[in-house]
């Protein structure tokens, strides 16, 4: 008899993988384990929903600034004033601010990737969308989304109360540092044919709809977006933010620098 | 408006994996890049029925003997005279028996894999399951089920034919030399739930049904089996083979070494 195929079950897949993440690199804790003795590596997937599956190992979420990408090091070095790092996950970005005496405060909606950042020595951390942290009171000078989380501007629908959520969240002058990725430089038929179907369908080419999946957990599918900087110059125009730079070197990727206007 | 979720694409999974980590492995051809420019590390996706999921690096399957596990090298101690490597993947037992001197033919139902045996210089190849490759009027005296191959047996249903084809191929006195893995040491409770239900549905307790994943392709569904060498005695009495020996020396790994009767 075949059994039935069953879903993932609903949860918290990205703080369970950060958990793990650490239990491996610390040596403390219960970790993964092939057989119930041989330790397993900590693998992150990434399902779209055309099928596409990607594993990527989770170790960089734990990384020391000495094996960070050189955009990373660019980008903490245009911090000002208090900071807001946005998808904080493992908090490797607000520990280097701290040691820095940067305050700063890490948001996350995963309580697991908070629960790991406190471990770590994050001191000051926020369980919130941007959007439920606007009640809180706090204002910022510099906001992060560092770690390709530009992507959490998701499209068209989205960018327009995620970029205001900011701007209430702002004092004058402040900034956003954003890290993106041009999706569009690929010739891969399975990119540029998913890039294809999104138009069609109305949305951005590279506004990915994904799910993390680790062991049984899985998020709910949602909206990621990678786009060119034209794109992004066009979703933050009417928006209380100007695009004032634009740092390239690292193409694909690129750090994009707002503006709060007024 | 969400798009519609769809399903991996049915396809050589297993094959392009190994091209692709190949293509990692020497530089050559085209390799997964990120954006478009940065490499991507191949990343195996394994399925479980239940939902689990788990990612590992693939680039095991083209290590050097040098970086093999003691059991595969003890395997290949063992090998004498005309040897079938069942589910040869990219070779690499293969390659060192041939370097050996042995007459060795890799077996593998993945033309992707088989591709990539070609090219890192296997010689004698066959496409086929066990069963189809009885009709090609070759005899064997050792039979290799390594990389956990023991797991191709399945279960109670599958086993009969299965061991009834390898004593169609063997010569007298051949033997069967099988890397297995031990299920039952976790208290992981999702395993530990996997087996259980698997037991109420009258299959063996790790009896995984699985597929492979690797970008948009998906393998069909298949039973694999990770068994106690109690349970692998079961399977094999009252069939032509007898177990002679387990080597258990890399718990919960065991190399089981099956004789031809009569």
């Amino acid at each position: 008899m075949i059994p039935v195929t069953e879903q993932p079950r609903a949860g918290d897949a990205y703080g369970e993988l950060l958990r793990d993440a650490l239990a491996v690199a610390t040596g403390i804790g219960p970790r993964p384990l092939v057989g119930g003795r041989l330790p397993r590596p900590v693998i992150e997937i990434i399902e779209r929903d055309d099928g596409l599956i990607n594993g990527a190992p989770a170790a960089h979420y734990l990384d020391e600034p000495a094996d960070w990408q050189p955009y990373d090091h660019r980008a903490v070095d245009r911090v000002v004033g208090a900071t807001l790092d946005i998808g904080t996950g493992a908090g490797r970005i607000a520990l280097l601010l701290q040691e820095r005496g940067v305050p700063v405060t890490g948001l996350d909606t995963s309580l697991g990737a908070l629960r790991v950042s406190r471990r770590r020595g994050v001191r000051d951390l926020v369980h919130a969308t941007v959007d439920e942290h606007v009640a809180d009171g706090r204002r910022y000078d510099t906001f992060l989304l560092l770690g390709n989380n530009l992507g959490l501007i998701e499209g068209r629908d989205r960018a327009p109360a995620f970029l205001a959520a900011l701007a209430a969240l702002a004092r004058p002058g402040a900034q956003v540092i954003a890290h993106g990725t041009d999706p569009y430089g690929t010739r891969d038929p399975v990119h540029t044919g998913y890039h294809e179907r999104n138009r069609r369908r109305g949305r951005l080419g590279g506004q990915l709809r994904l799910r993390l999946r680790y062991r049984e957990l899985a998020t709910d599918w949602f909206d990621y977006l990678c786009c060119s900087t034209e794109e992004l110059a066009e979703l933050v125009h009417g928006s209380p933010w100007q695009l004032v730079d634009v740092d390239d070197r690292d193409a694909p990727y690129y750090l994009a620098t707002l503006r709060l206007t007024g």
